[in-house]
């Protein structure tokens, strides 16, 4: 059984993430998406980025509607493909019960002192492949099924 | 003939751009890349982005190296695909002679007021058309050629 | 009777708003008592920023101790000296029972057109004489007495 | 003789430094000083920050007048009170031969393991005696003559 999602929880947006434009800024939803990441990954049993460093080699993110400050924005967190080296940790953000932007960033597990690539070890793999994503032929349905693996 | 960069500057890096890796956040970078494109829109003759305005409706970026605080930071842009409403600007980080990321914003023109989707005019077709981007079946090749229309 | 704090709640740190040394950055700092201001302000019934609005014309703020990224960090607002078009709102940050920070932003009501100072309104200073601030002589104290008016 | 200023150099504003409000967000204004801060400490012969680290303990600043996109901003830093652990740092941005905003940093110099105060060293002293400030009497006048030792 894959769990979908790996994490779900609200952050807090800012009055100053707004940009002129009178929504959040883009860049600044990458922000959300990172603090998303990291909190997720903090709350696993097992998985010590401080001995395992992963770091962000590729991030894609399609900006569906504007994000507001006010409403509550969720971001839920899956996984995507995994690799011997890397492995992909999509993200959907939903406000007012629309998908408002969906993506994918792709990190690869370095050695924490050389900072070269190095295979995903089996405790991170055995965390990784838990968890399956929403369907990325359909990103922006909410009904989606989760895709196994 | 096609030219390529449509844009190339070296951008200010802020001691607080770096995280807690001690290089340049990720997000960061495309707060960066915005900071490029907005500067080269608004260094074109005949493109208006208050009259007509374009948003960001996806953002493909790949980190190749750390982007460290010191060192020159120049980023080029280039256009890509082009279509009736949409257009990519193509970008990429130079630092110490090395392409340190790479990417893609699309950006979709809308309506003013209603911030619908709106065709491209004339004007903004007739700028885009004279640009090119770096080869994007070798985007981290200095010495490529600029794929032309 | 004066009220304080005239609001206190907890704000949400980022990992991002750790710079270099560790812990959360000394400016980033002013922007989480932005935020607790700008929630505090609409939070109150008949202060409208819009048609009346309020510009920041001084801080001071006291580093007194390092803002961790992990322990909840609530934020205090008090209302300090009140003149008749400025006011001072009084903040100051609690974390692990301790004072992290503590001062002042001084804000001056302007003309919504002119950007102009005026006079604080009869309805601005009714809410605003409700509160009172910290003892501005023992700051760090927490046992200490708001000061009336 | 004491110099003054003791740094003066302009620094990019962003696009995205800007709030709703239209002009550069008060709290970013202190990452513009705090960039400043530390180019100008960088560029001093005999300081090093990594071995004599100093924080910034108190900050105050006068918004005199909005920040805007687009201006050259000028940051001018000169050296206020020096007391036996901490000294000032007095800044002073300047925008279209106006003064914007000024005030002054405190700094204390660190144990760079503890993080305890610790007496400022005789070269950090040497250096700091060589600069004065802008007459803090005066400091929005732009011909004020700097304050002597």
């Amino acid at each position: 059984m894959t769990e979908y999602p790996a994490f779900a929880q609200p952050v807090e947006i800012r009055w100053s993430d707004q940009d002129l434009m009178g929504h959040v800024n883009n860049a600044r939803i990458l922000t959300l998406v990172e603090e998303s990441r990291i909190l997720w990954l903090r709350s696993l049993n097992g998985w010590d980025r401080d001995i395992n460093p992963t770091v962000v080699v590729r991030t894609e993110i399609n900006y569906r509607k504007p994000v507001m400050y006010g409403p509550e924005l969720v971001i839920e967190l899956g996984v995507g493909r995994i690799g011997g080296s890397s492995y992909g940790i999509t993200f959907r953000g939903i406000q007012e019960e629309a998908v408002v932007f969906d993506g994918v960033n792709v990190l690869v597990g370095v050695d924490p002192v050389k900072l070269t690539p190095r295979q995903l070890s089996e405790s991170e793999l055995g965390i990784l492949n838990r968890f399956g994503t929403f369907d990325p032929e359909a990103p922006t349905d909410l009904t989606a099924e989760p895709v196994s693996r």
